[in-house]
């Protein structure tokens, strides 16, 4: 679905998608062209209207690109993501901005929806394409570290399964572990080329990003790079969290052959009496006792107690 | 096989490779020569012809160069690989263009006749030597892509098997980790130069090659690093799969003997039950019991049952 | 709490924080506004009095910047941490610095005290406002160093204890592992920006700065590549600690298991001799003996005596 | 042992040694000075006849640099190694150029031999300093190659043994591996700073080198880059190894547990049975039965048979 | 202790330290003024002849910095270390030299000894600034070397004991191991960091160190990549021999529990054939034979030898 918006001297008006090649032609206009969930028909008429070039076209249409930004003679073509891995494609003219999206989900305020209120509200001071443009990639990268708090919670819960006392499905940390380490390893794909195309903003290279816009894409260009250490940092962590948890299962194995000795040297030492008592000698005293029996299990039960407060002190059981 | 086409004022004439020396003189023209499974006699014609410089031609006949580009006065060298990593050397002159490959394999499309269809469809408007490397760049690193998807899909097939709760052979399991990191490695090995080639095509390296032709180069640029991305991400969770790997074996080790133990306790305390019962004692009145035997079994089935209900409760068995 | 000093002439003055932009229009003089735990009043203020960025005053508001340094027209904003991790935002005019930072903690000098009592002692020689910067960030960055003490002191206790004889809580040394790895990671994030920034002011990037004080920061950026050093250091120690306490567990699992096998033929041994004189054969002399029974306590002895010492020589007891 | 020859006007002519800065005056000529072994004797004349710079004379004398290209007024100096590590040093001359080289293995084709006849095979075209000093590098290069190919060799061998079922002696495995790997460290430590040289003298760093010798030592470059290239996709080829070997030592103590385990069951299976008729109950019916001792031994061969082929089923055995 | 000394026309003279600052005007005069283990005394007399910067005192005085060069307009300070880990801080002026380092040993050569007799050995032909500090930097980097052979040598004797047959103490290996790790390490910090002082050097970053000097130093700068090239290499031969040194571990443990099973399971043969004859079936008729108990142990015997044959075959005994 196309929208298209105008905003002369300060208002705000919805105009016919088949009118903007007009539109953009005034002078002190701004023109805001949004698209969600493009058909091909969309696409054509953005072309057509646009005179897009159709490298950058093929490029919408295949999705799935780096972030990116691609120079046209009339022109500039921009690719970023939002945090939900959803790809934003953007076009830059000298008064006009096009934004391709997937649909929006129903039900679910768009970041396009957020970003339109934020324009519309300060617009009055800075209605430039550059301003525009610096309010879209704020909304994207504000989005980034939401989801960093996500991750960071994720591998609190790691930690304390991993470190504490508890039974644990090994099998599962283990899943889990792994689920992390490739949510940061993709989420880091998206930050650095991000971070490379916001640089090539800030070096001046699309010529209608006026200086204000500039100083505000910098600040944009600091989330960034502040989103990519706080990836960094986790990711360096998983792996401490890795070898730890390497450390703590081979500890365990060590636990559980303790106390399989000392059980199986208790259990050995009490067959060994009944073995005793079991040998066909013609002259063992304590076969005629009255209580021969009960002496030997008393031997018994005393290798078993002294067994197991010996084990017990050297902290093998 | 040598075949060599002319391509003056928008038609395409196949011509004899004998004379395209003399086709190349003429202005306004392009000329293609493709050589597949090349003799040392084509290679000789090839040489004579063109004037192609000896240290080129020796590149060519030893063959398994790296991706590399090089300039020689009156043309240009430069080394690619297709995705199943057969080498393509490509000659580059100011109105001319050689590729040199491998013999097709009988029955499959080639890659050339591909390139060439796309080109000779598009040719209208670029009838250009630097439109005509532009094509046979992208039908290559198109290709790249497909094998990424393959190794996606073993990944994904060696993810399920390893994270799985099904028996597995862990040697084939090594193995096959070990293959796909070793493909991955010569994968980035094409892939890397290539780039590089690219870029160095991009900063105008090579004087024949028009504006156009470096516009449309930047998507193929442009693709070589994605398939750069994605290789260093599939090399980078094999890493955390292995490591994972390793954490899942020794836990599984981890279970073995925990069962070992449990079911060695029970097996003892059975067998020491009818130790106590073979001993010789004079005195033991369970011995004289009608349904003696009956209670010593009774017991050691209710030590089995016991001993298999608590260890089932610790998640020892 | 705002405070804010006037250093004309060589002497100090407290002025109201609501004078200082009368103050600063005064030739020769420089203004040093001190705010603590801002409150948005004073926030307001400050920005209204010096005209600071908006942009900039979003990050003071907001907090958990990295280590930065940004240019305005009117002034330059630095944001920097001390040891204990607790961002310190300055504003640099060109005869002005302003430094905000979280509330004091009671009965503990803060940094800034320090700061200002050798700024003032020193004062006579450079009222700039190039060495007031250097005051404030060199007491900043020597708290790092006490910081890396604490860290070596640990490492060498957490040495001693992996590589000592006594036994150790392994799940305990591998959290703290963990947490010493941490606290260098996030160490490094904070002291490599802050290199940076460091070698922007040498670049001279901050036009108010003057040669003088560049040539005291210098030795401020070379405490900060020491810090870092330090922690490279430590990092790649701890990395090493942790492969050498792999190994140690693995090998006291080996000990361990050969103890397992060395008491467990010893009582096996044993066991024999019982069963051999529990067989039921007629033909047995030793049974009639008058100390058979003797006889096999005494093999039995002899059998874990000998087996002991055998073990024992061989290192697995 | 020295060797020096002219080549002028296309023809050989060797020459005393002694006349050499005679013969080095006379235009058009190019001198060639091999040494072999040197003495102390052949160097002093060496560094009297050329002047050559006592830094460099002493380079000569203790041996081991590492490569490099060092400049000096009158000549440059490269060291450069052959792939069996033997150190070669060149000083090139406008006119001349020296080679100092270890003793000649006696009747083993030295690599100074086949350089001397390709030069002198291909001298009529290319008499110029620039041309010797690029067979006698291309020769050294190439020599690098065939070592890469030994080392393919070994880590297929390993791979076979690791990932093989045969038994395999595991610290001879564990050494070897070691051995490779310090193999190509070493390997890695030559061809790094060749590569690097090479880059100087293409950036004509030595300004007696034409043009053409240029274009030919770019090639001798590329070869280095792609010696390079192997030995990193060795190095990383190993990495890998050594992860899988780990996991399999891993996995073939699990299948020894578990053999173990099951063997123990089923022996204890058969000893309870013993355990059951040991017992001295007055009243056991089979006891009492003519084939009673045959039903026992039934019974544990039915537990014996029974259990292999339930361990057998769970691929224990 | 301060020691001056002037080098006038090709003589020697020592000066009283008071009179430097006079001595040092005179042209064609270069002094050099060695401190060893300098007091409070000292610095300031130093301070005062030379006008040394307050912030090079500084660093002085608290020593353990990080080897760098510093410019101060009067003269250059510069921190190097001796391959003991002691700090040598140099100053650097037109037409003098100051050496400040640690007290001498007493009984051993201090290594500014050698540099002096070698300084005034070769005086004759360089007497300039330059020409002293190489013969100073030589000298410290000279000493590099024999560090780097007790290196090699204790990682030759960890091979040996780690591939060897004979018994080791684990916990000894793995201390030592760490322990040379840790001093590579410290080696390379300080190595890096002189090379990038001799770097600046090179770059003739110090206007008074003459083109004379600046070749020489090339070779110090040489020394100096070669050192760091070796430390990187025992450092990677260090992380080889920690993962073999694992995996040899892990393979130790596999034979144990080998032979744990194997000695187990014969034990249990002869067990179970002594709980057979332990049967109390009245009809068996082994019991009854002469030989019958001689029957028993031959089995046992024959299952021990057997079963010992068998695992010998096995390559488990």
């Amino acid at each position: 679905m196309i929208t298209a918006r105008c905003y002369p001297d300060g208002t705000t008006k919805e105009v016919n998608p088949l009118d903007v090649s007009e539109e953009i032609k005034r002078p002190e206009q701004l023109v805001w062209v949004d698209v969600s969930g493009p058909t091909e028909d969309d696409l054509a008429l953005l072309q057509d209207e646009f005179s897009l070039h159709p490298l950058a076209m093929e490029d919408v249409r295949e999705r799935h690109q780096r972030p990116k930004l691609e120079h046209y003679p009339s022109h500039a073509f921009l690719v970023a993501y939002t945090a939900e891995r959803n790809e934003v494609d953007i076009f830059i003219g000298p008064s006009w901005l096009i934004t391709v999206r997937e649909d929006d989900v129903p039900g679910e305020p768009s970041f396009i929806d957020r970003t339109r209120k934020r324009f519309e509200r300060t617009r009055a001071e800075h209605t430039t394409v550059g301003f525009l443009l610096y309010v879209v990639l704020d909304e994207l990268v504000d989005g980034y570290f939401s989801r960093n708090d996500e991750v960071e919670d994720e591998l609190e819960d790691l930690e304390n399964r991993i470190f504490g006392e508890g039974p644990v499905d090994e099998r599962d940390i283990q899943h889990e572990l792994f689920e992390v380490r490739r949510r940061l390893l993709l989420y880091r794909r998206l930050a650095v080329p991000t971070r490379d195309v916001l640089a090539a903003l800030l070096r001046k290279e699309v010529e209608w990003i006026d200086d204000n816009a500039v100083t505000h894409l910098q600040d944009v260009f600091d989330h960034v790079l502040r989103a990519i250490d706080m990836v960094d940092n986790h990711r360096e962590l998983m792996g401490n969290v890795v070898d730890a948890h390497l450390a703590i299962i081979s500890n365990r194995m060590n636990k559980v052959m303790k106390r399989m000795t000392s059980w199986g040297a208790i259990l050995l030492g009490s067959t060994l009496i009944t073995g005793i008592y079991g040998m066909n000698f013609k002259h063992m005293p304590e076969l005629g006792w009255i209580l021969g029996f009960w002496w030997a299990l008393g031997l018994m039960a005393f290798i078993t107690v002294a067994g197991y407060l010996w084990f017990r002190a050297k902290d093998w059981l």
